[in-house]
């Protein structure tokens, strides 16, 4: 179960507010590469966690923490919305700012639906889904979609820091991009217990890989068309990475069949030239 | 651009049809883990590629592999859609083995959208979104979300062939599962053309890492409440993957303040009772 | 900011593992009645909370300790899915109780996304929408938003009683249902605090009810065909709610005109026959 | 505007109720084929309708039919859930038939969410979608999406026909098929009225087409591989339906260049290997 | 059944046209506040309606009116979309004045999507979704609903009012407010009908009270770390306001033990490294 | 199976870059009139092609262009991406093109999902949507989709023509409009080849037409109310178009009964109030 401290984990401060900032702030919320989604990711792989016990607290901890992440972020959108909006200060502004800020670029549903304050939400307004919550039963799949998680996070987090001058925004999202560097390096930390490579690849790796079709495992298959220059590079030469094959390129080619589908079956209502014995058209 | 051959890249067979198992491979068609995700999520990295351009033309050839995929998995639905299913054949089922079908655990969509074919949906029925579709923009960021694609995509496959007894559906996945081994090393592997962990860490590498704030960068932080013993292990201590510093193990604690809010302006139309002046309530 | 006790706030306990159970509890977990929407609901009212700092800390408090139902309940799904199912105890069963279990009704996710554990979705696999987590910015909106989440969320939980007969999810079941019950009255015990409906009521209360058009700010209007006899009671008679005016009975009538739209602008690209002068189709 | 008569449209009766069935029908609701989609689809039409005002009438008026259906639809799903379900007369339904249904093959949602009542949703449960709903601003687009609603909508009503036994609901279903027949023929004579092919090809008839690359407007470009044969039809030659050219048969070729996108902008933060000077990678 | 007029309910007139407005009313057309949701909703509500059927009639009747608000809505959108805007009026406007208002803030889907017009979709274009539709069988749950439907459209409503200068636009929202303030206590004058809060509470009140935990039923649970002070009120001392117990302030405790799920079932293809006896890792 | 060849179908240029444009071109890409919707669609009808195979071929064949076409937009949003943008040479752009790109209407995702390049999305960034893929599985249906497709596909490049002066975009958009004129009449010669409007209606064609209630099949049903001019044209009166009947103008009438829904069942936990014998309210 959870506790709180109202306290905020890392000071957020905003020096002019920008309402158009908090519009593009709301990514690294709801956003795919954002904070619900590793707070939530995180959650609910240790709430499903089996085996070593210790990955289940290492996952309750670090996702206990970005819960106190998408505070941040939302107190910084409440922030960013608060008086005159800084570069907007025109004649129109002057009048009404609301008015000034919701034409000019903020997202308006932070004022038509929120009265000034963060949404579940991304920077395009589209809701947060649930369909990003990766949690596998698998642990090294699972840090893997972690890692991703955390590079496209920080990408996003230093995309922002370019798109502020704000000291205060500035000053946090600094902290942000310290943590997601941490973050990335945790879940890799797993895979190096784990083994590395070769002690969880293939992944799954407790699939008995005598089982699948081994002739075609560390093939590159290229489809590029006749005449066109396959790209080479670690990938189609040398061992494989999991030390049990050796990479190959290998031109694509059609080993199947054209495919034969039966006639639809009458209660499917194709049209009736679908069926069979009224091929006669054309 | 594209052409196709209309033979498959690898035979599809059905030997018994099961329409509740055509209802399942949809998750390897439509969803998170699916062959449309990965297809064009190769796919849109290449056509976003800047930088070498050998990887715009490694990413265009597994991405069209990858739609040979998709038409594998759809005809393997259609096929398994095909006649009388096979392990519902009682009573109900003789005499309309569409009813039998429908009412017995297949997706009705199948039958009652598409006239027995496949949809692009996962095995719920909700449609593939092209939210999952990741092209970042960085390298290293993108070729680990491929390795989840193809990890979390190999799971699946493995997951798929424990549900059938079907030696023709077995024999397509022995295929599909091998060709995922393949992608999750390919990508790892421009990992390591790129210089490994400590040429690639913190993704992406391009941001100066003096501007984070460095004394948090390498700190697992513990949320635990007081008396919780917190995991250790390879990401509480010991150098850093990216070379660059120590991992350390800190308890957490609040930063920051308590936020506090400016009042709600006016034009945001909360309660008389949160404006100033009238806290009287209570 | 928040912290984590690795125990549950209230025991998980499944006696007989009923894997199509475990799809029923998805609905309190991601569904729009379940615990991530008013986690979020609570939690996002906390952080845009302008006015009484009293009720930051209350709605900071609440959203913490539903984050601890959702941790219940996904444990819950997860134990639900362990081992044999219970009623599924056949032939095939025990030839391969997975098969059995997805073939039977259990949400096919669970097993091939989640490897036997909880998702971030509904009964049906339809993932968490973030657009369900209301904000509004208003005070009293979101009280009654809340109400209504808590609302809908006991109907759920006590459908969900009626569909189990293990003991431990009963058990569990009567403890949330006892939250929900506190936590319904919980927010109309804060509109008690803003005055009732008097003090409350029409929401927003600070939009000078002048400007509104008074003259039809009470009437129930009644669409129903010339004939159809109106429903009457205390929407249709009396002072109205908010001590401002009085209920009545109107018959609906077209006060505006029929809308007379321009014709296509030429950049719309409307089919020739759309634009003026070529009207004389038919 | 809008009234209502409390009366249906056409009667709708359910002599033994079947909680599966009210589960098929959500697709005619909520689905893509159904009848909120088609509701939505003319009245938007209508709403946005510019140019000869017959068709704003004609539209509203079919919209407002539908939304009889959509009651009629709502109705059936209401009495499909009433009492103990037909055929699930066994010994655990005879206990307690929620259980029974529910456990069965019904939407779970219809009890959970909606207490035994329609949902806005499709018959795997997923919400409807205001992205269903076409209204282009140009009437002949329109009126092929019209076609295509009731086209699907027809093929949904006869299979769902196929799928139930009960006299009282293959009387409804007799009544909405036909009621689809007239709709299809509504929109296709509309197309008709608009001067058939001829007057109204391509779509939007009012670009000009001579600003279009003409001499590619009538090949049916062939990307099958070399060796393979195109198919030929009314599609590969004889004058085009537009009155305006020659279809032809032409392989498909790529005219265009390689595509050769900058480096990234260093504001993009791809990682460092991506930036010209550092392709020594390899 | 349904039937129209072809004349508005209130007048909707545009003195000065305003693309960018045209944006904003989206949300109240295909918002979660909007009117395409109240429509529904009510609908939804009177199609499933059990028990007193003066309550059918009552929802039938207001979703029917709602419907003509969509109407409103929908023309205003399309009123605004005419002509060149009103001030985007520099050289460029003039120029083009359709490429200006794309531009400078409208939705662009209006045009491309519905060449000057209203789409169903909210002011960011996401599309309405029936997951918004509360129709939930329990008759004070659903009454809740619909008052935080109309309160948080009421609020929007007056957002909208402060975002506009057009004497049209404005009147038009005068209207639609008032119609909020009047179906707000529409609802909660059902709540009265029933009993009020001790006629009503806990919802479901068809639930044997006695069957849930009483001894956490009027909890206020403050889940705060240790010296955090709880915040106190109506909510935490005093009779319940179902009449039925007494609010008490009490600290979170984890009651439950630490969740111990069972190791992976090995179908579910976890690493290796997750099984029993593989616990050696680190 | 399906190839690649590294250069486009068609030379995609850019003059002078626009990132504002860039937005829009993303309704092309991933909008419901978009490429990804053409290409899937075509692609899954040919995956589950069923009856004359010379059909299954030129689906492929025109499925596999429009992936060519997806490849051009994507193109194009990069390289409109590229380097300062266009028009908004203003003193903050010089400073940083990108801040200014980015708060001047771009897509924010485009730069911070993406780092400059195209996504799967609309132009307002909502993501793709597998629902939009038509394969009802009947061929006349799967037609007029398509036809719908390219209607409203062509009508969107006609009005991005309209948006942009850029030549090399309008070259790029000439040739797409063209290719959208074949597309649409190759889809209405498959219905001719299958004997136009008496040899496909109504679709299903397969349905015994005597099956349906004939006595409405031809009926347009007015809706209007009492007084209401009904709309008259070629849908009114004169031979149906399947030469089956004859159209009919209709006023609406309720052939049905008032719905009478049961009570609630006790385990659908309604108030106590919807209970038989508790009627006594009001």
């Amino acid at each position: 179960m959870f506790y709180f401290d109202p306290k905020l984990q890392y000071d957020v401060r905003v020096d002019v507010p920008d309402p158009r900032f908090a519009r593009l702030l709301q990514q690294a919320i709801g956003g795919v590469e954002g904070e619900l989604r590793v707070c939530l990711q995180y959650l609910f792989q240790a709430f499903g966690a089996r085996g070593p016990a210790r990955y289940r607290q290492m996952l309750l901890s670090t996702g206990t923490e970005e819960m106190g992440h998408i505070e941040m972020l939302a107190t910084a959108v409440a922030l960013n919305l608060e008086g005159a909006p800084g570069d907007l200060q025109d004649e129109a502004a002057q009048a009404n700012p609301v008015v000034a800020a919701v034409m000019g670029g903020m997202d308006p549903r932070q004022y038509l639906s929120a009265g000034m304050a963060a949404l579940a939400a991304d920077a395009n307004g589209v809701p947060f889904s649930g369909a990003h919550v990766y949690a596998s039963g698998n642990l090294a799949a699972d840090m893997y979609a972690n890692v991703t998680a955390e590079a496209t996070g920080r990408a996003l987090a230093c995309r922002l820091y370019e798109l502020t001058d704000d000291p205060g925004m500035k000053d946090m999202l600094r902290f942000l991009i310290a943590r997601d560097t941490m973050h990335q390096q945790q879940w890799l930390a797993v895979i190096e217990e784990l083994g590395g490579q070769t002690g969880t690849l293939p992944i799954p790796n407790s699939f008995p890989v005598e089982e699948e079709r081994r002739e075609v495992s560390y093939d590159y298959v290229f489809t590029g068309m006749p005449g066109v220059e396959p790209p080479t590079g670690r990938f189609t030469a040398g061992p494989s990475l999991d030390g049990l094959g050796t990479f190959r390129l290998v031109p694509a080619e059609a080993r199947g069949a054209q495919p034969n589908l039966a006639p639809p079956l009458p209660q499917a209502y194709a049209q009736a030239q679908q069926l069979p014995g009224e091929e006669t058209i054309r």
